[in-house]
């Protein structure tokens, strides 16, 4: 196998957050899941935009989030996503440059604009999440770089990928070419509504092999195995899987590699301002972790750590250097 | 004199923040002025946000930042001023309304986009931004609605309105309704370098009792008169104008009434993130107080809790209500 050319490659949908502050009121009267991502269309986008509240624009999107994690600490790492040639999307692709990040994926020049996701931040630090996908539904097979995936050490995939219809079809064929090519594949369940729209989907792509490495907190746990119990999950999610981390917010997270299992502790915050993110740079840095060869429980604990850094601002990208980070607490890349 | 509609009204450059975190090399190597504005041209822009860090994108604009802190105290607040029917227009209109803010003008149908600033933010919270003013030089003394300035109890204007060409004639116009109604005109120096540019015209200004109300910090006021020495602008300026507030930072603020001068502390901060927008939302703060019969000792007050708010998160404009937060330190408005 040759030397890999990026220690990450994820693939996702491109999109820029539309961050508010808001009270719970709102998201009662507007009919929204707290603490989930809902699909909606330009109407309804409109619509939420013009009630909420003046916004911040920050680029975005889960699996984009993670890689601009994975070049922060320092690590090789490129992204997949499919934008329009239009503001938003240069925002989106200049941003995703800027942290150190490869992006090429050509953008759409006509169609639907570039993704939104109308992010609602509550008191308690919590988001809900609306996302207008746009261009990203026009992400396909032929986006895919063969070469690219098979130079990639471990490829990075979201669940949300099965909501555009094409690109599903990108996830599976840039999940064969790393197996081909001898790569490891990961995934992150999303969100517990995403797991609910494609359960049967993510388990056979689990159960087949497909998948190497699962991403998924607690309440995408539950939904995958409809199950209100931890315990039963876990030891579900251990049979089907090789090697799973289940996050669990404050309560830090548990490692699940064949038999063993590890609790890793949250990385202590002083105060916790917008909870967008946490999960996205919890995988950067349990990929990088992995990708530079550290343990499982020290990738772990890069993840705790990077988590906890989205957590403490607005905006799910990292706002300082989590490679200085890291050195700063013990874990030099 | 018939009842206020607003309590204050702003005339401003409309501007969107595209707000990045530097380290100081970055200014010197492209020859920036920290903690300085400097207007720059479409090709000088895409340079920069072509070497410039991720960035949010935040309404901003000095004049419609202190509006927008006049309407989160729950005063009566107006905005003039100029943007592109594009999207970051859209944006900008958004955000100040959604913040409560009446903001009618139109928005120009071809010609420049809608302004930007780059604001580099440095390890140490300096802000050092660099404008380019598109639309909002399309400001003229149409813009400028007679009836909605005679409804206004204060008139807020800021320097920066001297650099678009007709922008300055709007400005006029809006002083001599205001005080032809029997209302008051306050004025921002905006910038030291502002204050260089357009000395002698704000000094005539003031001199012909054009505006009543001063609002400097120690470099514009020691680039109006001159000097480096505090004490000699100072009562330059106390002779100068019937009422001013000097603030310096951390210092607090002089307030110059006449003949007596009394000094207000800062309010305390935890951490100094970013210091967009202290001096706008000192004005909003100051303003409010004014407008609602606090005596002026009060409104400074108002001012250093409204400056330590924005000072400490990204972007120029306040993320809690003001209106809350003063009543939580004893200052109802």
């Amino acid at each position: 196998m040759p030397a890999s050319q990026y220690d990450v490659l994820g693939i996702g949908n491109a999109i820029v957050d539309v961050i508010a502050r808001t009270e719970d009121d709102f998201l009662i009267q507007h009919g929204m899941h707290k603490g989930t991502m809902a699909l909606i269309d330009e109407p309804r986008a409109e619509a939420i935009y013009a009630s909420m509240g003046p916004a911040a624009q920050i680029s975005g999107g889960s699996g984009a989030n993670t890689i601009a994690g994975v070049a922060s600490f320092g690590a090789r790492a490129a992204f997949v996503g499919k934008v329009k040639a239009d503001r938003l999307g240069r925002a989106f692709t200049h941003d995703i440059r800027a942290i150190g990040v490869t992006f090429t994926t050509p953008p759409a020049l006509d169609g639907p604009a570039t993704a939104r996701c109308y992010v609602l931040v509550t008191p308690d630090g919590e988001r809900t999440m609306n996302t207008y996908l746009g261009a990203a539904q026009n992400l396909t097979p032929a986006d895919i770089d063969e070469r690219a995936i098979a130079a990639a050490g471990i490829i990075y995939l979201e669940g949300y990928l099965w909501d555009p219809p094409q690109a599903k079809e990108a996830f599976r064929k840039a999940a064969e070419i790393a197996h081909g090519a001898g790569r490891k594949v990961a995934l992150t369940l999303s969100d517990a509504f995403c797991v609910d729209r494609y359960r049967d989907e993510f388990l056979n792509l689990m159960r087949t092999g497909a998948v190497d490495l699962i991403f998924a907190n607690e309440r995408e746990l539950h939904s995958l195995y409809q199950t209100s119990d931890f315990d039963t999950a876990v030891a579900a999610l251990r049979a089907d899987v090789t090697l799973a981390v289940v996050t669990r917010s404050e309560k830090g997270c548990v490692i699940l590699a064949g038999p063993s299992g590890e609790a890793v502790p949250a990385a202590p915050i002083d105060k916790l301002i917008d909870a967008t993110g946490a999960g996205d740079l919890f995988a950067a840095g349990f990929l990088t972790g992995l990708a530079r060869g550290k343990d499982h429980k020290t990738a772990a604990r890069l993840g705790a750590l990077a988590a906890a850094e989205v957590i403490q601002h607005l905006g799910a990208r990292p706002e300082v250097s989590l490679k200085d980070l890291a050195a700063e607490n013990g874990m030099p890349i």
